[in-house]
């Protein structure tokens, strides 16, 4: 398995007509950074998607009706409170943070998209945010791009981010991705927000359904926790500054663009796994041989999201005795006696047994920074993969 | 709430015509605990219940086998290795315990009844092991039950057994149960063993039913981490002794019998949970008002093994909001705008939102030993009951 240490410095650039900014507001504390804007001087085609728990934040909610329009000028974003489970007052907020920020940058309240990230339960400080709002708006900027990814962070060790540059209709696009999530991580999705934006131009329902697909082979393919949170967000403006003929599945460019969304996508979310909070390490468990593709899902799931399995991981510990439990007790058809795992490409178990492999050799893959668990189940063809990380004693120390 | 620290001395004493026995045969390092063995004298009526993990340890198996024939005479354990993926090898060796030890006592192999309990994928040593059991059954005696009690345990921090006396047809009747279990435990079942010995005579059909009632109303509703484990098993022997007209549903005394065997079975569980791996709170989660009783106990799990909620209580958070996260992304139905929670008898939600509680008491009670968080989804009358505890740095060093 490849996956890059993302330790070596990266571009981060707006794309064309794209300015940022992130400032300390005062919602945590003095000098951190809790707010940040995203704005596009014109108009851009918008796509998104959202949490699937029904315990569903206020600010999702005013980002699903505003996406019906289906266009946006800005992302207006806090950290440091949810704004989830605060009834018709915290809806009344992020419907706030919506008109005020319309009216600062003259522009339609629905193409105001607000996302909030945090703890649960609190009200919004809506004086210290209108403040914020004020300062926020004029500081927007092209190099305001690296305050705001700093911004967007809770429980994150860095920000993450992702710029990539394509040709389309042989013009030049950029392709750019900023994410934030560390815990309350699992896929369908995570607490988790990320906006991408591009300087293509692209047709509403292909960019839509475009990066549908991306986060479905990205950001819902990780898990720190098995927690789904209330407020997770991914957003995607396309302003058209770029000048390319409007792409589309049609478009000879398209898969282009296509790749590149989905390369930035899912760069973001290997970033979020590998910044699980307290991780240390980041493991690939790919399923296969499974009934059908959904019952590979939940037997990598199971596996991905064992707390036994993952504490294992801490110490180098080649524990497969508790990856075949897990597989067990997953929902997915096993039968024990066919189970195959590899750690990496060297046999951990045959037809459920021990393969004999030395344990010093197993030890020392499950000691690297990642590495893959393969498990065939040799029972059909249903293939899946998930990615996740050890759950060190400092994941228990964040979150207590 | 009430559980009890389970601190007090307590009684602990085989019923009649039961010896037992624990020493230590060298599986585990020296001097430390890792044979049992239980023997009734008379053949004994037997009930048993397993694992529900279709990656399913050998002594399981073979005990499913022997518990057809519906008679037993010994139960023989070891800890330290689970003999689970272990294949045709791993069958041998339990059949191999089974052979002997009746060999040794002089009884039907199939009276004979084998659990293993400790690491997954290792083959046991059947010389080490072999040896134990020649060493193990002429030590058998009754005061012998407290050497039983610490030979099962593995990362138990303390043996937990619990001793019943009541009158079946005005004759004295004792039944008693020991368990181990501390981490991989989720109901249905956990890393568990449990043995509960009567000496009341009983009805085989009647002790099968009463035990799975009992199993379900205590062991299958604690959950430490939510892994379920290759190995577990109940087994109860009934044998007679107390000269009792045997017990069946329409014996005057039967429900003098089944509360004793559900008071055995809850205390066992009870001592199970708040002696999970690094746990140091047991807290009971309750969930009433749910569509149906099969979706409040989807929501309590979902809450009771929420790893950000566990791990909220470490420092004695009243994180409503993580508790409101989980029930969201259960499979339960959920409407946010209908939910309340209370923290013992203290509202801390209302209609989902906070209830303006003081935040120092609702503290209070997350800092007892044992507390309940009450879930009302006002939707419908199901309802349910589940008992976690929390994760600790501790829970993560254990099983590194």
């Amino acid at each position: 398995m490849h996956i890059e240490k993302f330790s070596k410095p990266e571009t981060l650039e707006l794309p064309k007509n794209f300015r940022a900014a992130g400032i300390s507001a005062g919602i945590k504390k003095a000098g951190v950074k809790d707010m940040a804007l995203i704005v596009s001087d014109a108009v851009a085609v918008m796509a998104g998607t959202f949490t699937t728990n029904q315990v569903c934040a206020a600010p999702v909610k005013l980002c699903k009706k505003h996406l019906e329009g289906g266009k946006g000028r800005a992302i207006i974003v806090n950290s440091g409170v949810a704004n989830a489970c605060t009834g018709p007052e915290g809806m009344q907020a992020a419907q706030d943070m919506a008109t005020q920020t319309a009216r600062l940058l003259g522009v339609p309240e629905a193409q105001i998209f607000v996302c909030s990230t945090g703890i649960i339960g609190k009200q919004l400080p809506m004086d210290v945010i209108g403040r914020g709002i004020e300062k926020i708006v004029p500081a927007a900027k092209a190099e305001g791009v690296h305050q705001a990814v700093e911004a967007i962070m809770t429980t994150d060790t860095r920000p993450k981010h992702c710029t990539l540059h394509i040709k389309v209709d042989g013009k030049p696009v950029t392709v750019m991705g900023m994410a934030k999530g560390a815990g309350m991580i699992e896929p369908n999705m995570a607490t988790m927000l990320a906006f991408i934006l591009t300087d293509a131009a692209v047709d509403a329902e292909a960019l839509q359904a475009c990066l549908l697909d991306a986060v479905k082979k990205s950001f819902n393919l990780v898990s720190v926790d098995g927690d789904r949170s209330t407020n997770d967000t991914v957003l995607c403006m396309a302003n058209g500054a770029a000048g390319n003929k409007p792409l589309s599945p049609v478009h000879k460019d398209w898969k282009v663009f296509a790749d590149a969304l989905h390369g930035v996508a899912f760069d973001l979310a290997m970033k979020i796994i590998g910044d699980g909070e307290g991780a240390r390490k980041v493991v690939k468990i790919e399923v296969s041989g499974a009934l059908n593709d959904a019952e590979a899902d939940i037997a990598a799931r199971a596996v991905a999201n064992s707390m036994l399995v993952k504490t294992s991981w801490v110490k180098n510990s080649p524990n497969w005795g508790r990856v075949m439990d897990a597989l067990g007790y997953s929902r997915a058809k096993v039968d024990e006696n066919l189970v195959d795992i590899d750690y990496d490409s060297l046999p951990a178990v045959r037809g459920g047994v021990s393969s004999g492999s030395s344990l010093d050799e197993l030890k020392r893959i499950v000691g690297s920074e990642c590495f893959a668990i393969k498990i065939d189940l040799h029972l059909g063809n249903g293939r899946a993969e998930v990615y996740s990380c050890d759950c060190t004693e400092e994941y228990v120390q964040i979150n207590w």
